[in-house]
Formats: C-alpha cells, sequence, structure tokens
C-alpha cells in the first residue's frame, strides 16, 4: 500500500511533532484549544481566538442527560459495561443535522449572506429577508435560529460580547442578528441558538463550516465522559426500560 | 505495509470467493443462514443446523422499541438524519455485557460445566449445583438465566425443541436445565433466557463462545433497521425528551 | 416521557409478537430472509422474494478485508479488544455514500427514470440517455455504475436471471441496463455493481430506497463478524502499521 | 418512564448550570480543561491541575495518520462522506485495551502499589519488583510501559517534571518509575509510555480509574477531527486500498 499523507503529525523514535511544533514545547505553553486550533488552523492561536474557542467549548460541553446525545450514550452504557468507547462513541453518533450539526449549515447560511451583501453592496436587512423568504417558500428551517427549551439560549450573548470583546469583525453576528430580526417580523420570534452562535463566531474566525460541528463534537465529548461515568457510578446495568405503546397489527391477528 | 492475511475472501476482476466458494454459486444455492454458518465454521451447514441458526436469528431480531439497542438507535435517528449507519451502529454498540452478550458468558460456563462432568464423571446436576454455589459466592449472576420482563421467555423452549428435533447431542441444554433447576432450589426461580438457550445450542452445534455475541447482533441489526426505519418514517428529528431530575449542587449555589 | 409508537413488536410476560406475528410461529417457519422482509414489509414474503433477498444478503457479505468496513472493523480490533460490538460497529459506519450507499441513490434514479418513462410514454433508452447527460452536466457519478475492482461485477448478471426467473417485472433491472448502455456509449464502459444490481431488483420488489443501504449493512454485518473473528483468532493487538508520509512543515521549523 | 436523575447539568427557559455553576460565567472564566475538571471531579481546578489537565490532552491529541484510531477514523470518511460523525465515531471506537486504555489498568496498578506499600511500609522499589514478578509469572503485559516507536517517549519526562513543578505528591510517578526499573532488570528496557504517564498524573490528582482512558478520548477526539478534516480535504472517496493476501482455501477448491 502506497503510505498515507499527512500534513498533521510526525514522529521518530524520540519525537513527536504537531504541524511541525515538538510537542514537548507544546505541551508546556499550550492548551487544549491551542492545540485543537492549530491541528485544524495550522498556527497557534491570539488570545482572543483561543478565548472563545475555551468559550464554545464550554458553552456545548453538556445541556442535561436528556439531550439525544447524552441519553444515547447513557443507554448505550446501561446495556454494554464493556466498553467506555463504545458509550461515548454512541453519543457522538447521534450528533448531526439537526443535533449539533445545525452549526456547519449555518455557516454556510452566513457565508453566503455576507459574501452576497459585499458583492451587491446590499444591507444585511436585506440580504437577510430574501434569505427567510428563501427559506420559507422552500419549507426550509433556517439554521441556527429557535430551540426547544430556551425562549432566550443563555449562551449567544455571552459568545457575541465576548467575540466583541476581542475584536473580532462582527459581520457573521451582525447578519445572523438580521435574520433573527427577519424571522421575527415574517414568521415568529426564532431567538438565535448556540449552534447559530458559534457559527457566526466561526465565520468571524475565518473557519470553513464543518468546524462547528467538529467544535460541539470535541466540547460535547467532555459532557458525554462525565454523563458515562455518572451512569457507571450510580445506576445498575439494564436499568432503562423506554415505555414503549405498540399500535400495529394485532398480536396473533397476522398469519 | 505488509498485506493483511485472510481466509475468509477473495477476489479478481470477475471472480469473487467466500472460503473458496464463488459467490455465483452461492447466491443460487445458499441463503443467509448458510453464508453465515460458512463465513464462521468454514463449511455449508446440514439441513438442522442451518434450520436452529435462522431460528436463533428470528428469535432475537427484535423485541420492542424500547430495549436499550432499539432505544439507542432511535435516539440517534432522532438527533442526526444524515446518515442510516449512524442510528444502526450505535444500536449495535448497546450490546455486549450485559445487554445480549451474555450468550458468550454462559457458553463458557456450559463448556466449563460440561467438560468438568465428563472428566470427573459427575452428573450434570451435581455440577450445576457447584456452579451455582459458586456464582453465589462471588455475587456473580448466572449467565443466560432470568429476564426483566418474562416469566417464561417463549424463545426457550421452541429451540430446545428445535435442536432436538434436529438431533442434536443437547448436552449444552441438558446442562442448563440442571443449573435452572439448581438455582430454583438455591436461589429463586430464573427462567432460562433467550441469551442462554441459543448459548446451549450453539454449544451443541461446535461454535466458540463469541459466536453467541455475533449471532445476537446479526439478528438484532434486522431489527435495528426497522426501527430507524419506522423513526424517520412517523417522527420528526428531535422529537425525544428524556425527562430528567436533577439532585445535584443546587443551581447557582456552585461558586 | 410519553411512550414511544411502534408498530413493529410488541410483547407480554409470555409472549413475543412482530408485526402481530407469534415469535414461536415465526421460528418454526420463517428464515431470516422472511423476518427480515416481515420487518420491513408487513408480510411473508412470497418464494421468490425470498429466494432474491438471500441472494443480495449473500453478494453483499463480505469482499476481502481490505474493503473500508472490513478493514475499519479489524483496526478497531487491532486497537480495542474489549467489545466485539465496537469493532464490528465501526465496520458499519464505514458504509454509507459512496461505500454500500449508493443501492439507495440508485434506486432513486430508477424510481424517477421509470416513471418518467411510463408517464411520458418514453423508451428506457431514451430516458437513460437523458439521465446520463444530466449527471454528466452536473458531474456527478451515476450511482449504481462503475467498480474499483471488476470490469464485470459476478454477482449483477445472477441477480438479474434469478429475478426474471422469479417472475419479477424487470422494470427497474431493464432501466438500469439502459443507463449501462448509454453511459457505455457517452462517457466509457462503466458496468453495473452489486449496489446498482441490488437496487434494481429492489425497486422491482417495491421496496422504498433506503431498504438498499439497510440490506447491504445486514448481508455485509456477517462479513464483519467473521473478519473480526479472524482478527482476534490469527493477529495480535496493535499488529497494524499504516504507513504513513508526513508532507507538512518541517518539524522544528514550525515557531 | 421515571425521570433519569442527575447532578451534572440543569437547565430552565434561560440558564444552564454544570455542577451548579451558571454557565455564562463558566464560558467567560473557565477554559476547557477547567470544565472537563468540573464535570469529573465537581470543583473548578487549581492552576496546578489546569496546567497538567492541558498538557496531557495536547499529549495525546494525535500521534500520526496510521495510529488505530487516526486510521479506522480515515477508513469510514474514506467509504461514507455522508458524516462526519460517524468518523469520528470509529477513531473513538479504536481506543480501549491496548490503544490508549493502558492508562486505566496502570491507575490500577500504582494504586494497588502505592497502597501495599503504605500499609505494609514498604519502599516502592519491593513492592515494584512483586509487581514485575507477578507479571511475568501470569504472562501479563505491565500497563503503562513499553511503545512500539518510541525508546523514549518525549511526553513522559515532560509530564513528570511539570507535575513536580506544580508540587503534586509524585507518589504515583515515582512507583511508576520503579516499576519501569524492575521491568529493566528483570525483563528488558520498557520505557514508560504516555499511557503510564498520564496514569501516574492523575493517580497523583486524585482521579479514578477510568478518567485515564476519558481524558485519552477527549483529547484524542481533536486529533481525529483534523484527520477527517485532512481526509475530505485532500483526498477522493475509496481511495484507500488495503492490501491482502488471501491464504485460505483455493478459490474454486471447496465444494
Amino acid at each position: 500500500m502506497e503510505p498515507w499523507r499527512t500534513a498533521i503529525a510526525s514522529a521518530d523514535e524520540t519525537h513527536i511533532w504537531i504541524r511541525g511544533h515538538d510537542i514537548a514545547s507544546l505541551m508546556r505553553r499550550a492548551s487544549f484549544a491551542d492545540l485543537l486550533f492549530l491541528l485544524h488552523r495550522c498556527r497557534l492561536p491570539t488570545a482572543g481566538e483561543r478565548r472563545l474557542l475555551d468559550a464554545i467549548l464550554v458553552a456545548v460541553a453538556d445541556h442535561g442527560a436528556g439531550a439525544p446525545s447524552c441519553a444515547a450514550a447513557r443507554l448505550v452504557a446501561s446495556g454494554n459495561r464493556q466498553s467506555l468507547s463504545a458509550a461515548v462513541a454512541a453519543g457522538l453518533l447521534a450528533i448531526g443535522e439537526p443535533h449539533g450539526g445545525a452549526g456547519s449549515a449555518s455557516m454556510q447560511m452566513i457565508a453566503a449572506g455576507v459574501e452576497r451583501a459585499r458583492r451587491d453592496t446590499l444591507s444585511y436587512a436585506r440580504v437577510a429577508e430574501d434569505t427567510v423568504e428563501a427559506a420559507m417558500a422552500d419549507g426550509r428551517r433556517l439554521p441556527g435560529l429557535g430551540h426547544r427549551v430556551h425562549t432566550v439560549d443563555p449562551r449567544v450573548a455571552v459568545l457575541f460580547d465576548m467575540a466583541r470583546e476581542a475584536g473580532f469583525p462582527g459581520d457573521g453576528a451582525a447578519f445572523l442578528r438580521a435574520v433573527e430580526e427577519a424571522a421575527r417580523r415574517r414568521i415568529k420570534p426564532l431567538p438565535i441558538n448556540v449552534d447559530g452562535a458559534l457559527a457566526a463566531v466561526l465565520y468571524d474566525m475565518g473557519c470553513p463550516p464543518p468546524m462547528a460541528q467538529f467544535v460541539f463534537m470535541i466540547g460535547r465529548v467532555a459532557g458525554l465522559t462525565a454523563e458515562v461515568a455518572e451512569e457507571y457510578a450510580r445506576e445498575r446495568p439494564m436499568r432503562i426500560h423506554v415505555p414503549v405503546e405498540y399500535d400495529g397489527v394485532p398480536p396473533g391477528r397476522a398469519e
């Protein structure tokens, strides 16, 4: 087999390098957020970038044992006590469109909107109006808006404030606020959720769309390990009985 | 990289062989149970072996949407609509010790018991008594006995009857019945469950212990695909809200 | 939590029913292919349907240890010896678009083509021509055509012959042959592969598109269990060294 | 269904709390390592604990595309382009005993050794000698020692130095060094690897054994996302051909 090509990590008998940086040096001076930024952006972050990345990871780490990802991890821990990895991996598998994956779609919507506003010298309000109308016409949801629990997602304002304090350009956040306003007028109040907020901030940091889902997964895996640890510590195997109501062909009537 | 060695499948530009059998020929004359037997036992099964293997696969395919494997698959389908594989794989991850994995442990217990009875010319009743006592002394469960729903697991008698009709030796089944009887006298009624029954039958077919979990996974994956298909067809994304009761440090009290 | 609704399986203390059929009765008279059909189509199959379903499951069960699904299962078994489920699940995760998932896309293409031919009373040759041109214009692959190993996939003719012998209508197969012919003239020889063949047959059996990927996963899980069993039996943990060539920032040059 | 009990996270319409801490406050002042510590240890870490936890996460994030976890993620990305989660989850599934899971076993060995030395007032050298002999007698590996690539794992000395600088007690590290020395004398040079080093440091931080595998998984998930991003960006689907050598029943000879 031909060797696989990679530009991420290399090693010899006594060294490991990440993107060309010696691991010993990174361990001494880099935080986990620094390393994550280095892995994906090929350089160490500024202080502002590090702070925002940490805030995003903290924001998405956990949201209660009943979130699909956390509940899937606990169900697997309930049935299979042989592998911590199996439970955590099952939790990750629950992440995608719509749970935790909306950030990537939101980044695409933001990128398209900001670019169009620039190209056609239109206001964000005007482009946001078109964005909302197009979604309504196609019966699509607006990615990054609305939440099934929160009327106001407490993580949104914090992220936007921190991004402003760090001096980020703010186009992503401004455009998403414009979409929120247009949606409120044309549909109903659909407050920006954490997927939307982190999408706007990552867009303003220059990241590509898949980064939104990667960052959600990385933050959430911390919460998943805690959920699995609690399931092992507090509950006995097979304790979960999901109640089911059968409404199919009556038992014994099929032949 | 050195080539990986395998004795399972090979292919050239116009052929595929499984354990040396041409795929075209297998497709015409082999059932799925035949192929499964061929893959693991390196020969095609007798009619009796095929019938038993089919009966086991049918027995474990599904047990309701609330079983840990089925519920995990549905939770993942609820959060992540991008991948059928992710949902089915999450269901499989819930299988292990104790859910669906007890069969392998049961096969080990059966093998040890039958072998000891032979070696020391003891009755199964006597060896089963010791087996139950040893488990009680160590606080271990008896793998393959007891069920959280069924007082009598309807699949057990059918499997044992079919094995007898097919002329299987029956030592595995006889020893497990002896363990069930000893457990009833020394602990409480702990009826043989489907994991125990398929373990006894696979032991009588000459299979090694991991086969019990493999067969459970293969049968269950059929049920998991149906559960995922139903979740997609009948339910909207993110519909599952697992109720949670927080009993930790009171909100706002930690600082 | 409200009970989950399901029309698949139900159970009481002494019974289990699948789609209303008693499990004891199914175990005695149904094969695995029968049960799979019952789970997805809500009735037991005809003899012809059973035979075709078995042939499809046999066709896709394994294709050598180097297929992405098989290799992923082996890598996981190489690193993690704690869980058979983890290794098999990782193999399933490798299935999607393009590996094993092309069948669903192929079924959609076939359904659209056959329907258009009927509606507009056009020949399959004519509609196939348009299908190929549209794919070329968009730079899309034709799902179900072409294979990286086989010039002639030996499984295709067998499936089509068996479907004809079983008296299936054959529109799906006929349309896909027309696409193959159009592709040969307009692009290059792109022989129908097993994903395309099973898609055509399942379409002719009246199944919806996701069934193609489900059936691929179910058949392949049999092969994955054999691959994992062989890895455990023949190889020591951590034996796999994938060769890697680093072509990124030179070690030590980043600062 | 009864509500699930949890002491990790809670939320109302406008708030989220982790272990009783308001998420908005955590986002402003906590790093990801802080949150991870809070999730598992129920309090925020000291500066020294945070620094060590960051160093461990950085140390294990990546080790090249050919490590089983990284290679499994790439294989899944190669076959299935529909789900980022599927690829990352497959990478996690490769983590366990022996790949990345040795840390938990190493923590158990360290805990048992340090405890016995205290209880029986024996030197670490003496207890380490017994530990090595017991492993030799049972044919067990010493968890946390030896590496297939590194003669000296560059991450070990850094972690131990940082732990000393942070003023950690150091019993775990001292005992593991004693085991390394005893192994060198009784078996062969088996240098402490990163699993052993993080196990020793986490033991000295008061963490329970599963924490070693959790921390490995969390750090590695950062690397896995980068590996998957690179596979999508640089390689076409299905590009991986693992070379296979068939050594089973000759094709066509089975009948």
